[in-house]
């Protein structure tokens, strides 16, 4: 249990959402209907769980308006989307340790940086020379920022991250442990048998509001710059390659590599373990399912793609796989026996 | 080689095993039975290998029973599964290292930690507020724990290893470097196409005896915890998703990906390149093989799953690769034919 | 725009090349054909891309003798292989800063270790006992280096890079941040379905030339070592299990898993997100294209392999899918068509 503690006529409020029941109820925390204990707060989004109402310990409900029945005995706070509403109210109770103002005496800052005011950075952290750190931003300890970096307002690194020389980050981003941002892109030239390097040029430039998960690793550009544009969400361990353009709103999940030079646009939605090919280009509001493949360009916007398969008995995948490779010889004795046919 | 030696004799003793050939015999290393040289000891694990029994430079061999012929010269040690007895001796020629006991100068250690006796703790170390580091725990250079972590008796991490607030580790773990535990799971709710951050208020327990790879990442739980029992092992660079308990003694090789939610049994095998779904169960004893993607509840337990594909030379491939996309069509003009038979 | 300019004389002489127009003309850096401003000099390595030559503002073109027009009035540089031209002008505009040289103040240093001139060790390195460290060297901020390490001749560890006790890594190396080279195998015996940890005695040899990315983690071998030849490419996130030999000028794109004691041969070339088993062995020259997984050895040298499913609209994908799983019914359907057809 949090030791942070709102009424719910405050939760109501901050929410700008209606409530009924006790208006000084006191929640200390957030739970699922099925886990939640007395003191917490939780919400129904799905209608098809409505029988968890009658069941759960939870103090108050976050609820459509729809799901409310007559009558109905209890604290609710109504709201239209009530997982959009959790997740508001998860921000009150978050209990990421806060910490001290200023620089650690164990930070070591090249000539020619300017931290601002309001920025804590703890100890053990390399930041090279002429970084620039915008107000209110938080570097735990132990980061590594390269020359001539840049971090926007309030934006959190925590610690190991490493950010690479001239890399640029917008405001209120969340960098997590172990990210990587601006490491060589994989350019290579083959001469007669022998690869040389090709020096990458250029850098990433990271906008306003992107969270990047842990240990996720982000090329920088050739000659251009890798760019994530604004409210980009990207999950743990993520691969993107150099002159890669992620548009606006876009959400990654974990696992997912991108290859070189190509353009995702706005607002889609890339699952789990996906692999996306180098130089093509993929529209707005684009959704691609978990464990596919994607080869080529997709220039309609909204589509869903998908190339994975779900796992079977192995006995039946084998003998379906069988089938597969001989798929030739199936079509094959089709063509046979359609020329008897005529 | 090593430079630490064993009699014969005394290896047999260590496994509880008896031995056949010279007691003095002395050991200074492990090879496999085709690489092994003078002094080396090695395992017979496979009778279908017992034509290298004949060729061996090993001084010893570890063997079954049944695999020994009558009167056969050489040093031997008895044992049912000698796979399991190279196991158990490797562990005596172990070079990993050993460190100083105490806290090296520079690491910093916040308020009201309690670190027991005879516990190491590296250079550069950086360990929160609140902290509990248990009897023989070894923590190596560069690591960074959060506020409130746990760690328990004889657990190691090696070096760049980070741990966020509150996360608890039991007994005897071994975490290696780069190893990102408690960061952000992936919780986001849309607001009109805006992503906003869903606060994970949850952390990671992770039982005793548990072995966790490089790279890997383990994120804390939106609202509950992520849980990870005992003698559980992790290989490098997995990703494990928010509120997913990993069962006991469950092994997960390299670069597997289980999204948010999803509960997997105890005693399973995931292999390599594996995705799983979130929200989603997995009975006991389950067994899912390489490259496979999984998309829903197994319930049964003790079964092998499958979906992956062997590569194959490029033009087959596409050759039914075009038959495959094609299926439905394959499928009509075997309608067409049964309806003209009928 | 570089800070660095060079004359197109002196690039050509620098490439050994011939060219055409102003021996004068300033370069001061490198754009494509597309986005090249006055000033940068470009390349057009595809003959289809010849139309860029009207509308580029670059100041100089590499380009093959061949796609020159007679009387074609610019600079250019004449090349066989003008991409390779590029990579090596690269160079000439790298803007990694420099360091400076000796051993930082807050480095680490154990006993024994021997640091040859010209090296260049960054803040809060780690670095163990008997480390050598050769001439011209450059260790980043924050590594740790494990005991008994070598490190050859101007190879780069990128800040935050991991080496365990005994790696050896060759000349000119280049390592990217996150990289964890020598942790251990997944190595487990199963005792009654408990595992048992195999301790990992070998360790990792990387040759010469070798550049190895960000976050890729390389495990040491179990009982001999795990070995990566000359001129290896090894791109981000990538993993290596224990005892792997990759073969010399092999290139392994980003998010590769390859599994324990597979033996890849020179010059193959792995792209993007395959999956490869353990055990096996791979011939020279081999291609593997992007997504797929490899099930089995290849013995012959130079083919290319694929097993990836390319991404399609998903009710499309469903629908195939389903056909898919009802391969064995089909394939029945048709017998029974053949037997009515005798």
């Amino acid at each position: 249990m949090s030791q942070k503690k709102y009424s719910l006529r405050y939760l109501a409020e901050f929410l700008g959402s209606e409530f009924i029941g006790n208006p000084d109820c006191e929640i200390a925390g957030i739970g699922s209907l099925a886990s939640a204990i007395s003191g917490h707060i939780s919400f129904l989004q799905d209608s098809n769980y409505k029988q968890y109402l009658n069941t759960t310990k939870a103090s108050a409900i976050i609820i459509k308006c729809k799901d409310l029945e007559q009558n109905q005995s209890g604290n609710f706070i109504i709201a239209d989307d009530p997982y959009l509403a959790y997740a508001k109210i998860s921000a009150l109770f978050d209990d990421t340790p806060e910490v001290i103002l200023g620089t650690h005496a164990t930070a070591v800052i090249g000539e020619g940086s300017e931290i601002a005011s309001g920025v804590s950075i703890g100890p053990y952290c390399i930041i090279g020379r002429r970084v620039i750190i915008a107000q209110g931003a938080r570097i735990d300890g132990a980061c590594v920022i390269g020359d001539d970096v840049g971090i926007g307002e309030n934006t959190r690194l925590c610690s190991n991250v490493t950010l690479y020389h001239k890399v640029k980050i917008g405001k209120r981003g969340l960098l997590h442990s172990g990210a990587v941002i601006g490491s060589d892109g994989f350019g290579n030239a083959n001469e007669k048998g022998v690869w040389r390097k090709i020096y990458q040029l250029g850098t990433v430039i990271i906008g306003n509001d992107v969270e990047i998960g842990a240990n996720t690793t982000i090329d920088r550009g050739a000659i251009e710059d890798t760019i994530i544009d604004d409210g980009v969400r990207i999950d743990n361990q993520v691969q993107i390659g150099h002159n890669v353009h992620v548009g606006a709103h876009t959400a990654i999940a974990g696992c997912v590599g991108i290859a070189g030079s190509t353009k995702i646009g706005r607002y889609c939605m890339i699952a789990g373990g996906v692999g996306i090919t180098g130089h093509i280009e993929i529209a707005d509001r684009v959704i691609i399912t978990g464990g596919s493949n994607l080869g080529k360009s997709i220039t309609e916007s909204g589509g869903i793609y998908a190339s994975g398969i779900p796992a079977m008995p192995h006995r039946t995948w084998w003998r379906i796989l069988a089938r597969l490779i001989n798929l030739e010889d199936l079509m094959r004795r089709v063509k046979v026996l359609e020329r008897k046919q005529l």
